[in-house]
């Protein structure tokens, strides 16, 4: 079908033919002739067309436009940039199966999976809109004055969020459309009022140029400056460096490797005016089954397992990768059932050569200190076998690589004898996306001193069910302590994201008409809004 | 009046008496060799007693405790740290006038101010006491399961704003009392549930034992455990330094030089594990006089400015330092104002020697470039005259020092004789916390792009006010972009000051019994939530 979709993609939609360069507003950029393709996962072999990496000069010009349009997109009403979060969602939608064909062609992922991405993608979009166009998001305070308080008379002060100004997102490799060019950090820096200067993912560059111009055809459609978007492609690290050092760009978005996401805290950290990078990084979503359970549905929790850790080939932030059992007489049956599912799973290709290279270290690096066992499906291209390995509490306790993350298709099941060990282990764990628990609610009571740990290392604490397939919605907390995130006051998942891309501003002793609209008196948008301390809707 | 207390202190409180000594949760630090005194800025002779610095196993164990309280403390109720802060509150007033004499002695600052000092501080631990009390501050999310959603069953997600674990506070030199040891950022991270470690300001140690008594008797009182306070004297900045970089700290609070801030945001940037560092830091709180105001109330507005920049010696960050007007009739009476009230200002003493070392410094610079005219008082001790200098925009846009900021009663009047350099002017500022614009509502929408600039370069905008006096409210932002402070996104005054300390913490599936009240059903706390997106108090 995929053959069939991008022949017919080629022959009557030559207006969606990829052109293999930036996105610089309005314009696209320059067929330079420093290049990069994509490559195919399940062959291995490079995808047509080639993508041209921007000039600096470009990337200055994408922020100089980016920069000249803040005022505007910053100020115009939710209810505009509603529309615009809803027309990105309908051009992607347009495109249908050519964009989708695209993404699984150079994801290397199931065309099934990438469909219902796509659905997760326009979701959040339409999410945000919601969010702006309501518009309590923004946090309105206001503080009436009182001219007789003594000693001294009291002011009028009002504040609320603004966006914080021009945003670098960086696409990330595992999500090639919900978290990339229109993904969750565009959305929520859009939402908040940012315009955005997006770096392609080099793994999905076709993916990339599809949605970018899906967003600059939003732009246009909305009667939008055209600096309220750009996309990059680059071949290299230094276009992103340079487009993190921009004075002119004010909160970066990321999702992708520790050291990556590192290395642009620290750029953003060292600027002469530093900004804040919100990094989601990485994780390895400790697994906590709890006696009760595993006597109870050890073999479902095993199922469920399996599927957890090689759903997307194992290339979730959230997939479970540290399997933490107490003592049971359960236990070796659960490892034997997780064991036999490893061994008789079809594999499947990661997303990049470097991935491939850095799971098979990975692997290599633990089959020297712990027992194994694998798939044995025939492979090419890019793809491997998933992988399980068994040990106790004590050899991770002094065996701090068996905690770091490894992307791909594999986990560690840990013997933990002794209720202490379990602590043990729990403290000892860095930053975490989630912490999960499979018990009962005996189980539960039984250790609530786990979930107290729990809670200070992980953004989200997961009872019976497992972390991957995060739920977008308002409450969602995809964040946690470092290396998790770089910040875990906030998270990249669910309306809350909006928040990254703000900043506070306050007025004092302003004349109505001179007020943003949410401040006003007679609440004219009908925000919820905080009074004199009181939250209210008047 | 101020010997005489000082003297009835010593002979009937001996319970109050100076002991030098770090305060380690609930006992004292060793009377160790490395001391410092303060200085009376008056005489500027050094004030018994001495202080003994806190050695690095004190601090270690300052922390330590910290960690240990962090769980009883952060899941105690609301309405428990209210009763704690309350209690701060109520002892530092039981010490009344001893408190004040000692804070008026080591700052040299009136005993009036002191005490007026004192009345912000306890009303601010009691708004943020109200705070948590209320509970809303969680910002608690709840989208309940829908077991029936198509393709997948959505899961119960809830998630709220928890304790970011132990803080850091730095004491500021200018406020003995509010952005002290039991000043607003140790408020806020009180509030939040946040142990403390403060490293007390030595320009004012006696100030800062009775204040840390005070907390501790009320650490006490509440029946809290010891490690919710502590409180470090250093006579160096090695021991801040352990303190940013321990691994057991979590977030910093720190109000001070542009200098001091940033080398704790490159420390705590550079951690194995960053942390946020919350510094406000420099402002130069540029103000401009439109012609209908200069016109209308010249006089007055010239009455003001001088009275704020010369208020509590020119040492608040609000200061009003570059003061631009545009075209007028009547600014050379304004400026000729303004330097008649300077030439007849009485002069003051600064906090200490190193603000009186770079105010002679700063105002030797400005002298070198710009004209200027100052005070005439005799002074002693630590004290200085107060200095107005006047330029023109030109001359500003190309010398970027008279843009920073000199800590001490100065400013700089400059005319913008063209109102493109208005705003150019206004275009070429750094953060700031403050822009503040006099002027008469014409005014205001004649000139509605520099309002539009200053928006983007100030955490507060005042109007027909002037910055000083920064009023501790819901809706107050004290904050700004960088160097202004650290995080635009965040106030270090007023009530929104809480969120600095938290972090997100979402729960999945879990059973009623297990969650935190703030999400359960039923809503026992009453709060306002956000329930499946729609907010409420049910």
């Amino acid at each position: 079908m995929l053959q069939f979709i991008l022949l017919s993609w080629e022959r009557t939609n030559m207006d969606l033919e990829l052109l293999g360069t930036s996105i610089i507003g309005g314009n696209r950029g320059a067929a330079t002739k420093d290049t990069l393709r994509a490559v195919d996962p399940h062959s291995g072999q490079p995808i047509e067309p080639s993508f041209h990496s921007a000039t600096i000069a470009e990337l200055e010009q994408a922020i100089k436009l980016a920069a000249a349009a803040r005022r505007e997109f910053d100020t115009c009403p939710g209810v505009k940039r509603a529309g615009f979060l809803r027309a990105i969602a309908e051009k992607m939608e347009g495109m249908g199966d050519l964009l989708i064909a695209r993404a699984t062609l150079e994801s290397g992922l199931p065309f099934k999976r990438i469909r219902s991405e796509l659905g997760r993608t326009c979701d959040q979009l339409r999410q945000f809109a919601g969010v702006v166009e309501e518009g309590s998001w923004v946090d309105a305070r206001i503080d009436r004055a009182d001219p007789d308080r003594k000693p001294l008379p009291k002011p009028d002060v009002r504040s609320l969020k603004r966006a914080v100004g021009p945003a670098a997102i960086f696409c990330a490799s595992n999500f090639p459309l919900a978290f990339s060019v229109a993904g969750g950090d565009t959305a929520s820096a859009l939402a908040a009022g940012c315009p955005v200067v997006v770096m392609a993912h080099p793994a999905h560059p076709g993916t990339a140029e599809l949605a970018g111009r899906a967003i600059a055809a939003a732009v246009n459609k909305c009667g939008l400056p055209e600096g309220v978007f750009s996309l990059l492609f680059s071949n290299g690290y230094e276009l992103g460096q340079a487009l993190v050092r921009h004075p002119d760009i004010r909160a970066v978005g990321f999702t992708g490797s520790r050291a990556g996401g590192r290395a642009l805290m620290d750029l953003a950290a060292a600027r002469p005016e530093p900004i804040p990078v919100f990094a989601e990084m990485s994780s390895i979503n400790p697994t906590f089954i709890l006696p009760g359970a595993l006597a109870e549905r050890g073999d479902e929790i095993a199922n469920g397992l399996h599927i957890s850790f090689t759903l997307g080939v194992g290339q979730f932030c959230t997939k479970p990768a540290l399997v933490m059992m107490a003592a049971s007489a359960h236990r070796n049956e659960f490892s034997e059932r997780v064991f036999a599912l490893v061994e008789s799973s079809p594999g499947g290709p990661l997303l990049t050569p470097g991935i491939k290279e850095n799971y098979e270290r990975g692997l290599a690096g633990r089959g020297k200190i712990v027992s194994g066992r694998h798939g044995r499906a025939e492979i090419a291209g890019l793809a491997v076998n998933a992988a399980a390995f068994q040990t106790t509490a004590e050899v991770v306790l002094r065996t701090p690589e068996l905690t770091e993350e490894v992307f791909g298709p594999t986990t560690v099941l840990v013997n933990a004898d002794r209720r202490d060990e379990l602590l043990e282990l729990a403290r000892s764990l860095e930053g975490q996306l989630t912490a999960n628990i499979f018990g009962t609610d005996m189980d539960l009571s039984d250790y609530a001193d786990l979930i107290d740990i729990l809670a200070t290392k992980a953004g989200r604490l997961v009872f019976n069910a497992f972390p991957t397939g995060v739920e977008v919605c308002p409450a969602m907390v995809h964040g946690g302590p470092y290396p998790a995130t770089s910040d875990p006051r906030t998270t990249s998942v669910g309306t809350r994201a909006i928040d990254r891309f703000t900043r506070l501003v306050c007025y004092q002793g302003f004349p109505q008409t001179a007020l943003p609209d949410e401040l006003k008196d007679g609440n004219p948008l009908q925000l919820w809004r905080m009074v004199n301390g009181k939250v209210s809707q008047d």
